[in-house]
């Protein structure tokens, strides 16, 4: 943003669970990225080109009459120590600020609505608007707001709103998306938030071992899954960072099997994905281990390859290195594997995307699924690190877009006994990757990934549960 | 609804957690209520004036190749099974079928697109519409859809922009809100509904008695929370009904206090107000206990105030009794416990609504605050009990609405021994009641309740953890 911008971020709007019952408030991420405020009504505008009042939060007035229904509100000093804001006015100010704003013309508020104010002071805010304003005048003032998922975004519907009823009448802004700003700085993990990751990281690594644990006493894949929301509820998790998997046997071949509805069987493997948030930074960590306690031949096959799949990729990892170079790099461990194993039958070809469907690596954050783009890693970038291979029950029953009618007939017959010996099973083992000055730090480190060091666990929670 | 009615409903939009991530998908409630289908993108069409075609579900076409990804979809057969359907199309018929109908014209489906039909069959739909289209040609016919909430409902935005898009032409319809007829038939629990309920409530009397017997070990509120959750998912709980409210000391005066970051101190009490969610029916369940087991002076005349004003609230229960006489039995027992106490002066005041500030009474069921609309009582109507005393810290430094400026003085000083007496102390008890045919079942009878109960229970789990 140059000095012509006026950045708005608004808190997120409640989810309705159902009626008048709403999910616990997550706030919106770049508005928490910058003020660490949870609270619901908050709103933040900054004014990069106003020296005077570079930022404003408008901040509701607390009423405590109604505390005994709404909870706690912040208290202006709350507000000002999370965030860092000086300037903090009664959110009812907000609407006339704007609408000031839109005309050209400095607002002051009612002194009584002027909760904090900085060393410049509301008396000195009209000189720093000059640089606005003059843009404004030549129609080259800029507003960001957040956006994404186009003209129905489910997550920015304050932003769609306030942007379309600014639209109904011309100014002299330019409505921009903030979110590629946002994007940029979150790419880069400052060393407080490498810390709230790390400590997402450490509970789920807890909550993993404690699922462990049980999975040789459990009946249902539910019963599993207690162990993860209890760990992430008792060690003070935000919440989960997305949906826990837990899938035994074939249920672990749909990747994003998170009804946790099945058997548990003696002799599958359990695939767990999950991750706890913790200050909004997620975790994202995937497992697979055996139910009791031993891998099968065929399963430690595969394991095999895809734990050499997943360390040829961190062996990329280096500041300078192609993103792409650690899917590339796993992928063609993944492709040796099912080529020795007969579930392939040309290395030079697609056909491994039957068995591998999906990419080795997302940005890790504030969103499992993290905002930014870059092509070279740089210091401070995390991202996942997953290679799977997937025998699906049903991957013979259905051709793939990528396979030829004739082509995929004589797949099938070359492929079957290999199939008929791994079909059911599913592995994905994921950790988190910090790029570092020399290469990469594993996160996950401290959870067990070798298939002997999941075993050697195992064992021991049968003889100290 | 009459023969002129058409009723559509929708699946509910998936709630977004952050960015591409959801929370776990919910069905809307009335949907279920009708279909037990839990599946997105599910729409279900009743025509009641429609002999050969009463109604049609339209349910989209698996996928399987993508199965990989979205999890599995229902077959045909599956959702046959659990909404009893007969008639089934693909989702993709949906938008046809209505222009049809908008236009008074029986629509014929793709053969290829009708997956189930009924005896009558699609040929036989021509006939069936008679009524309908004659009343539309009057301008008659009836369109009836789920709203609530006003014009920017959070709940029902398919339902608001579909209204929305069907005005924007002129129809012989006339839209209806369906909420009503959905709220008369579920204020009346049937067999199947009070065994899913209990079923809600066992689970959350297991989760009540968890934390009770780890409060005294524990240091934070949110570790006595882990027990709830815990217990929720171990037991296949589709999820909690509300956030949970784990209060110690005087966190337990704020109502709807769901942050649980509070310290769990010895000698105080922790208010529990949880209630798992089983096929969509939740429990709604409230107990305060002492952390170290055994309540103080103070702490057992507020709660035993409490404890009969609940009793006073539950006599009155019986077929034919006006729901209102449970809130005002209540309140007597409160009023007479209050001045006894010297916290307030006047029994014939509202005085006692600064420590008793909501409610006795809301219906259960698919919501916690669930629908329907009853003055008098009948057999299968479920409602909580839940009377309480708050003695907040800030109770007197805000002159409620209620007192005037003398007044309030007056009470202050008055009272004041006796709010030193009992401050941050907050109790409430709520159970879950049933209408009988000869009075009510509190079906959460199961956890203790009588502070006798509630101190032998927590003494027994000090000797067997």
């Amino acid at each position: 943003m140059g000095p012509n911008g006026v950045l708005i971020l608004f808190s997120t709007e409640p989810r309705v669970y159902t009626n008048d019952v709403d999910y616990e408030y997550r706030q919106e991420n770049n508005l928490y990225y910058l003020t660490m405020l949870k609270q619901n009504r908050a709103t933040l505008v900054l004014l990069p080109g106003n020296a005077q009042l570079p930022e404003i939060l408008f901040l509701p007035r607390r009423q405590p009459l109604f505390e005994v229904w709404s909870g706690h509100m912040y208290t202006v000093e709350e507000a000002h120590a999370a965030s860092g804001v000086n300037e903090i006015w009664d959110a009812r100010e907000f609407e006339p600020f704007i609408q000031a704003l839109r005309q050209g013309q400095a607002y002051r508020p009612k002194p009584e609505n002027i909760f904090m104010t900085g060393e410049a002071g509301p008396t000195a805010a009209a000189t720093g608007f000059a640089n606005l304003f003059a843009a404004l005048e030549k129609k080259q003032a800029e507003l960001y707001l957040l956006s994404s998922g186009g003209p129905n975004s489910r997550e920015y519907r304050n932003e769609q709103r306030f942007a379309a009823e600014w639209e109904k009448t011309a100014s002299g802004f330019v409505i921009k998306n903030a979110a590629p700003i946002f994007a940029n700085l979150r790419l880069r993990k400052s060393e407080l938030e490498l810390r709230l990751l790390q400590h997402a990281i450490d509970i789920t690594t807890e909550a993993q071992e404690r699922a462990w644990s049980v999975a040789g006493r459990a009946k249902w894949e539910y019963e599993v899954d207690a162990q993860v929301v209890y760990t992430f509820k008792l060690r003070n998790a935000d919440h989960w960072g997305y949906p826990s998997i837990v899938g035994c046997g074939p249920n672990a071949t749909t990747l994003h099997y998170i009804e946790s509805q099945g058997a548990v069987s003696p002799g599958q493997l359990i695939l767990m994905d999950v991750g706890a948030e913790y200050e909004h930074y997620t975790a994202d960590v995937t497992r697979t281990f055996p139910v009791s306690g031993k891998f099968t031949t065929a399963q430690a096959e595969i394991y095999q390859i895809v734990f050499d799949a997943q360390d040829a990729g961190a062996k990329v990892i280096r500041p300078g290195a192609f993103y792409s170079d650690v899917h590339r790099a796993a992928t063609e461990v993944i492709k040796t594997g099912l080529l020795k194993l007969g579930l392939i039958t040309d290395r030079n070809s697609e056909q491994y995307r039957l068995w591998f469907m999906h990419g080795t690596t997302h940005w890790l954050g504030m969103n499992v699924h993290d905002v930014g783009n870059a092509a070279k890693l740089e210091p401070g970038m995390v991202f996942t690190n997953e290679p799977g291979i997937y025998v699906r029950l049903d991957a013979l029953d259905n051709r793939p877009f990528n396979f030829k009618p004739e082509e995929w007939e004589k797949f099938k017959q070359e492929i079957r006994p290999a199939y008929e010996k791994y079909k059911g099973i599913g592995v994905r083992i994921e950790d988190d990757m910090l790029v570092t000055e020399t290469g990469t730090r594993w996160m996950t480190a401290a959870l067990p990934r070798k298939l002997k060091e999941i075993e050697a666990f195992m064992a021991r929670t049968r003889r100290e549960p």
